[in-house]
């Protein structure tokens, strides 16, 4: 499949992303910042914080922060500011770096080590009666040590963000990132293990020796298809919870917004059409959803065309396993017939691998699922009427597929009640519990699914795991703790 | 080399790593607490603190902490005041298990993730420039990543404290309570990181693979002779510092005791006698920097006797090198004949593995350091009077040997120079800081090493051991932060 040519611009808007902060001496005159204030306009920077960082002889320095398109712009709306002598620009900060210096999370104790006592208690002698006592009950260590609320997120580097295979150091700020939504969105220490290695024994040997102290396995931005069989591996071998988020999270969260999509438009899941463009980790996983949930006819399209039973050039494994429930007509056609009557496009390909002209011939209420990010398969103001609701990865659209809203809740249910593993029903109910975070009543095209920062989610999330997990018979424990009644 | 039947009673005072509170519900009429008290006092019990609960109508209901000696101990008490018809024992719960529920260390976020700006900072979009940045200079992991500051403290749980082979969920307390050390004493981040596995190619390859999240590794609790290999290897293989902590955190306080302790007696080191009981890890190591720091005549006790060149039973290559630079006169006698004239008794082995009356041998101004924990070789009640300073690994006694004073400030001198690993200078530097916080006038027979609990130590050790990573060209950074100036 040929990627069609973009006519579309890029829609940027400033971001804090690439925000920056200037320390300015400005002369102490009435007007003065005015003018700084108007120079950041003139160059298309967002003017954000001004602190007062001191007034001298010179004049007044002040910490102007600004937030810019990209580097390039950050670079311009400087320059506009340096080109005015009167302005001393003294140091300018990218906010970015500055919030990464030193690093983004922290180990820290629970506990004060002040005294002899606090000693004595936290290490020796004291520890080694809690050791003895992990020692001739295993199980205690999931409540006398962190591992009952401890995951660790592994990766490899190889396929970080939209970035590609840049390695396990350059990997670690996004791991950090996952580290912070863990604790911050469900209160779960995530710790980030990035691996020196991408060779597929190496990984599953290491992951196996290092789980003792881990209650779950979050692995991370490692790149298809060996994904598949350290995932595999790693589940028949461990008894903790293994969850390839960019598969199974991505998988929940579409389904949830699914279900929500399917509800506003009364459609019928078993009679519905879906054209899948991307047939990678994220693809199979959310086919491999949509199948349980109900959903028949999925035809999934790579960079050679539709995926078909027979077909030999560009198959592995896991697309091998694809074929064998999707496309039941054995379609072998390009994706603008295969859209034809589909009530759902689900990208996870790249920007420009569907035309949205052919988007008129789906069905009269039609659904699009863009989540190529930062720029989607296509836009929603280029979408055709029949298309109902649009989704996309961005957080500057309207219902934004964000993975946020299931790991950091799925694996808190699956840790409250010590699971072994996150299976497809704690899955199916997570979805269901993201969907229905949002009142029947309050469904609209442009809200199908909820807001990262609604806090509630993780919570339900968590409930609607731990439940599943003792009823599908993975959970240790067989009450849910009680922040969940 | 029998292990000699010990008279000495076990000398135990009740300890907080033995404490437990009840919760007693006392009759409001006065003289009643008094009377609680007066029970936990008779039964030997060490009363802490007391904190009101509640008043109700049966009474007043009181929180009490009590140090016992050991859980028998605990029972009793609790017994005791059970007996008494008119107090009502509701619950106890043990102190040093309270502290532990849920683990003692936590990960937490250092900036807040509330808003959709914080979130594209430090996670996507924004991460992905912090990413590149690294990738394309790897060095800035140090800076904008954990890396920098954070050690993992890896344990196969094969030799944990006294306790021997628990593995690794039961050694995790220990682990975490490094970890604690660590942040307490140094600010430096530490994870435990427990393996399931004792096979040293399996460790090696998985503290290789984990490496890049680390910018130093902390070997702990490992069981010789393997911990020799896994050491060796990794020191090799990587490029941070590995760091077995039970060699070389211990060789390097024993040295800094040696040294103050030399000073007061007015010894030579290059003309000193050494009897080493305990020819395992610590051992060796100590042998190592006090051969280093000038000492000639060590000899080595195992249990099959004095280790000289030519032996052939019971030994394996750490031994064969070991004798290579002790034993200058290949002494083949017992213990009893090597101690008479020496200077030092170092015992790394367990109670009981000297005579008291040995000792009475060794030269006019000799020194015992009895390291075993919890009961020493030898107890300082014990030794004769030519023993002139006895220094054990027990808070309860004078001169405490305890490794806390050497890595936290090792690993963060090491850290903050980005070094690639910890030498024998910076051991050496590190031991010559901890002697040194002790001002001269103040050196005493009973004060030879800075209490843990002095926190000048740790910044000390740190500003030492980066001076000499640099000067001895470890240093990836050749200035140490402002912090040590």
């Amino acid at each position: 499949m040929k990627k069609r040519k973009r006519n579309t611009p890029t829609i940027r808007k400033p971001s804090a992303s690439y925000s920056f902060t200037m320390r300015i001496v400005i002369p102490s005159r009435p007007g003065s910042f005015a003018q700084v204030a108007s120079l950041i306009g003139k160059a298309g920077g967002d003017l954000g914080a001004i602190d007062l960082v001191t007034v001298s002889k010179e004049g007044t320095i002040r910490d102007v922060t600004v937030a810019a398109r990209d580097e390039k712009h950050a670079e311009k709306i400087i320059a506009s500011v340096r080109r005015e002598k009167s302005f001393d620009v003294r140091s300018v900060s990218d906010r970015t770096f500055l919030m990464h210096l030193g690093g983004k999370i922290s180990v820290e104790n629970r506990h004060p080590v002040k005294t002899r006592d606090d000693l004595s208690m936290a290490y020796t002698p004291g520890v080694a009666r809690v050791c003895m006592a992990i020692h001739e009950k295993p199980r205690a260590s999931w409540s006398l040590t962190i591992k009952g609320n401890t995951v660790a997120v592994v990766s490899d580097g190889s396929a970080v963000l939209g970035l590609g295979d840049i390695g396990p150091e350059a990997a670690m700020p996004v791991m950090e990132g996952k580290a912070m939504l863990f604790k911050e969105f469900a209160g779960v220490n995530a710790f980030p293990i990035c691996l020196n290695t991408h060779n597929v024994d190496e990984i599953v040997q290491t992951v196996k020796a290092l789980a003792p102290t881990f209650g779950g396995i979050n692995l991370e931005d490692i790149a298809a298809p060996r994904c598949f069989e350290i995932e595999r591996r790693l589940i028949e071998t461990l008894s903790i919870p293994v969850f390839h988020d960019d598969q199974h999270g991505t998988a929940t969260v579409v389904l949830a917004a699914l279900l929500n999509a399917v509800r506003l438009l009364k459609l019928e899941l078993k009679k519905m059409k879906v054209v899948l463009s991307g047939v990678g980790a994220a693809g199979i996983a959310c086919s491999r959803m949509m199948y349980r949930a109900g959903i028949r006819n999925i035809i999934g399209f790579d960079r050679k065309g539709a995926l078909y039973r027979g077909r030999t050039e560009h198959m592995n494994p896991e697309k091998a396993s694809f074929v064998k429930f999707t496309n039941p007509e054995n379609y072998r056609g390009g994706m603008a017939g295969a859209l034809k009557g589909a009530h759902l496009f689900l990208g996870l390909s790249g920007p420009g691998s569907v035309d949205p002209a052919w988007l008129k011939k789906m069905a009269p209420r039609a659904m699009v699922f863009a989540m190529a990010n930062p720029v989607p398969e296509v836009y929603p103001e280029e979408v055709p009427r029949n298309v109902k609701i649009v989704a996309t990865g961005r957080s500057d659209y309207p219902n934004q597929i964000n993975n946020v809203l299931c790991f950091p809740g799925i694996f808190k249910g699956a840790l409250s009640v010590y699971a072994t593993r996150i299976n497809e029903r704690m899955k199916l109910a997570a979805a269901r519990a993201i969907a229905g975070t949002i009142p029947p009543k309050a469904l609209s095209p442009e809200y199908i699914i909820p807001s990262v920062f609604d806090k509630t989610v993780a919570e339900r999330v968590a409930k609607a795991a731990a439940k599943a997990a003792i009823s599908s018979g993975v959970a240790r424990r067989k009450t849910t703790p009680l922040t969940f009644q």
